[in-house]
């Protein structure tokens, strides 16, 4: 499965492309972070980051698309912006006919470092071992919309998918219950941190 | 000058067009409510929106696009959900090479009955007097697209048009120097109740 995780931003819009077997391992397909200038009018700033997620719908041809779930923050306007942008992602979804997953920040820093208040540059750390790169992916939106993807891939599309049409996109990309021999290290490291923090029911720990 | 309003919204999203002469007499062409069902998956109701704001802009061929501007509410997720339509509105504009105008809610109140912080239903009453109707536009949805409009039309474009590429819809909808006889009772009424809050240098009274 083919899924396009997507970190909404007016700024820095992050586009990651990621191939799931359905197990644990995943693979980049691709990754890119579309930007605009605030100088420049927001609905023009729209239409361009809309143009770089239909090129990518296009060109990569994705089976489903995975969002960031925009909350309010402390800054009021840039969540405006965020929304707008996480709004014409989610329409591109359904113009292309792709399902469409939201996950919250909390839920993404969980399913890639067994922590959902993890450090920004830890969830760039494990995103590069997750998916064996040599470095990891810069900027932090690039890393990010990966992280989205691969979050998406791990807690199961058909828990958390905003689609009531889809029926066929059941069950993949849930959890597999056999961890088999195909892991990284990485990922076997994640799958036991996960284990373990399933077991002592702390998915989101707090700070120490 | 041909002006749609957009007064975003998930559940109701109200669309108004409207002909503005350039001066104070101004008339309402069409209003719509797209509305869409919280049960839907919200991808699903911005396309459904996303239709309905198609439709009005090729049929009515408007020459700008006016939509309030999303501010963060008590209630966050209707925000959200606010946000991600006023950001469809947005590249709608932008993809159909439409000025955009963006008001805020009490700019939009001010427009109409010259007090910023006016109740919803002296808007709904307002916007039938300036429109001459015979009676308020139902629900208030549309009453607040038709506002956005009106607001548009009066407030003048240049100075708050969210556009930087489109010089040459500079002054037009300025507020007009010569306030001539064309104007209906209920416009007389609106001018000399904006002049004599000018006057006092209070756009925005405080509740009594």
């Amino acid at each position: 499965m083919r899924i396009m995780g997507v970190d909404p931003g007016m700024t820095r819009c992050g586009i990651g492309i990621v191939e799931s077997n359905g197990g644990r391992r995943i693979s980049m397909v691709a990754v890119d972070v579309a930007r605009t200038k605030p100088e420049m009018a927001p609905h023009h700033r729209l239409l361009m980051i809309w143009n770089a997620i239909e090129h990518a719908i296009k060109f990569y041809k994705p089976d489903v698309l995975a969002v960031e779930r925009v909350f309010a923050q402390e800054n009021v306007r840039s969540v405006t912006g965020t929304a707008q942008v996480a709004g014409i992602v989610m329409l591109a979804a359904a113009q292309s006919g792709l399902p469409l997953g939201m996950h919250t920040p909390s839920e993404v820093k969980a399913a890639v470092t067994g922590n959902g208040r993890a450090e920004k540059a830890q969830v760039q750390l494990m995103v590069q071992r997750i998916l064996t790169l040599d470095e990891p992916p810069r900027p932090r939106d690039a890393a990010d919309a990966l992280a989205i993807a691969i979050c998406h891939a791990w807690r199961g599309g058909a828990l958390h998918m905003e689609d009531t049409d889809r029926s066929q996109h059941g069950g993949a990309g849930m959890l597999p219950r056999a961890e088999g021999e195909d892991l990284t290290p990485a990922q076997r490291m994640w799958a036991n941190a996960e284990r373990l923090s399933r077991r002592h029911g702390a998915v989101e720990p707090k700070k120490p």
